[in-house]
């Protein structure tokens, strides 16, 4: 009958079931229940009856006829589909200056993002609503049920415990010590992932961005709250009590000021820091100025002795910088040529694909991790 | 019959001598046919095939009655140990001013060490040459048969490749590009395992060290070439190019100098740098020389940088200083006050227990790693 005989008859459909979802996920078109049976080497009984339960669950549908398809004689083969459409994620950032969100069906394909700018100061109660309004107005905007969410994951600066409650944050007021998970699984009522946000980045870049089959990564995300993600063995790197990659006090190692100071060309903070005020710094030094070629210097400086310290830790295969020096394309020959200067092997170097989006995709493929686990688990025997 | 019914022969067997393996080497004392029998769930024609196949390849051995034990009615009960002298390992550090070997038989019991001194200009050869003839004096001094060597580990500074060639060593002249594992194998004739001396040491402080217990640990590897190892999950984390914990950069990071002009009392770079010299300067501090006082400043701060930068990359549970600075007590301190200003989660700060001794130990544990896969090896089904 099914793939494996004998033991517990309900996890024995399970699998068998997982089979059938897999084939018609990973199939460009739809499928008839013989290429099903097929493809999964199941009975054609055993197909019918998992079909039934994956209609009834929402997850697989009936294809009307393809159009322009010519009925042969007798019955027309019916055809099925994975249907993305029956679930939803959502993944947020919470920063310093910004809350956003992306939101995808259950095969990950995105539908809208949705941003909104927050004060620095802004207490946690004030962030937290926002972030959850925004992402509720996108899901609203984009017509989708609220009780399709599947999963929520979420990217914020800091040390985040394994229930979602943030240990320390010294970006966000008032942050430190909020049980983050607990309040957003209230406002969404599904499963919430809460992610440091450098490590949800450097997710999102090998899932889409320039890491892409990359096993060994570390992720420097320059901004206010600098920190570094790192994937060892294509699995992140938390560290023994998460807080792996927070090399916010590298640069007072290397006797180094704040990048407000740094990239500063007046002799005051520059305020606000944010890509396009550190982008307006990059372009005067190009063009001349020569304050701003100091301030550029001094920043440039400071970011490889952060990242040169990180690779001498960890040799990874490949260093992508992000944050708001992401697209600040006059960075990468000077880091390219210091990191050869320090490191017996020196990693390639990119910058971030997906820039600003980093964090909160990667944290919509944390959540779709999750929800692909539960979809698609099969137990060890 | 057997704990597994059908399948390969040959197989089933290797899996119930190796379960049988597995009871007489973790029993305290030798075992009846009857207690093995019991232990291991096998038949008792089982079992007795297995020993006589054992026996035969030496790794069990039939005891005489232990002294004083009353001879029942009928033959006395025969039984079986684990045959630990059966065979021996060696591990072996090669570094910038000595080399040195332990030895130990099956069971990792260590037998003797012995040492060389060496100057840090000499060739690859002759420090090649010197190790070998160290390690083989030692196996000879301990009336032990070269043919009984198993394997032999190799500790070295520098980037290994998996063949066990030098990739780069900027420690050891000539070094880069030596083919040691493959040296080495022609001298011993068993396997030969080359690592990093860091990996070797963190490895060792785990096995019988402050590390013991710990499955995320940075070891510090004070010395002419400094370099860390870390331990990641219980794992040795190597890096994407073996790469990993090659630290001897970090100081240019930080600005600061080469620890033999740190460490230096007389505007001249202290020489030779070992740990008696260093333990010198370190005492004269302590009676209140100003000098001295100033070199351990510098030292120390130097020492917080490089290790302040592989936690705040790693977050390791535990640090373990070792190297010559192993013993110099006065460092554990200022060190700890440090991280705890630098890092957001410190970690524990303890000596190296080994001191000397870590890397070559590191080097035998694995060797017997290597050695124990070969006689356990079961294969997961």
């Amino acid at each position: 009958m099914g793939r494996l005989t004998g033991g517990d008859p309900s996890l024995l459909r399970r699998i068998n079931a997982t089979v059938v979802l897999r084939a018609l996920r990973s199939a460009t078109d739809a499928l008839t229940l013989t290429e099903l049976v097929r493809g999964t080497g199941l009975s054609r009984p055993t197909v019918e009856g998992i079909m039934e339960g994956l209609q009834v669950a929402g997850l697989a549908a009936e294809c009307a006829d393809a159009p322009g398809e010519l009925r042969r004689q007798g019955r027309p083969a019916r055809r099925y589909r994975f249907c993305a459409e029956a679930g939803h994620l959502l993944g947020i950032e919470i920063g310093p200056h910004r809350v956003s969100a992306v939101l995808s069906d259950l095969a990950g394909a995105r539908l809208d993002r949705a941003e909104r700018p927050i004060s620095e100061q802004a207490g946690a109660e004030e962030r937290l609503e926002l972030a959850a309004a925004n992402a509720l107005e996108l899901v609203s905007s984009c017509a989708v049920a609220r009780s399709t969410l599947r999963a929520v994951g979420v990217g914020t600066p800091g040390i985040v415990r394994a229930d979602g409650s943030m240990r320390l944050s010294t970006a966000l007021p008032g942050w430190t010590g909020l049980p983050l998970g607990e309040r957003l699984r209230r406002t969404f009522r599904c499963p919430v992932l809460v992610e440091n946000d450098a490590n949800a980045a450097v997710v999102a870049e090998r899932w889409q961005g320039v890491a892409s089959g990359c096993t060994d990564v570390v992720m420097v995300l320059a901004g206010l709250s600098p920190g570094a993600g790192s994937l060892i063995g294509g699995r992140l790197h938390r560290g023994f009590g998460g807080a792996a990659g927070e090399i916010g006090a590298l640069h007072l190692l290397g006797r180094e000021a704040f990048p407000e100071r740094l990239l500063s060309t007046t002799g005051e903070p520059l305020h606000p820091l944010d890509e396009a005020a550190v982008a307006e710094v990059f372009a005067l030094a190009r063009s001349g100025d020569e304050r701003a070629e100091q301030a550029v210097e001094r920043f440039i400086h400071r970011l490889v002795h952060d990242v040169a310290a990180l690779v001498l830790a960890l040799d990874p295969e490949l260093v992508v910088v992000g944050g708001w020096a992401a697209g600040l394309d006059g960075l990468l020959d000077p880091l390219r040529t210091e990191l050869e200067r320090y490191c017996l092997r020196p990693p390639r170097v990119a910058l971030s694909a997906l820039g600003e989006d980093a964090v909160a995709v990667g944290a919509l493929r944390l959540a779709l991790d999750l929800v692909e686990e539960q979809l698609f688990v099969v137990e060890s025997t």
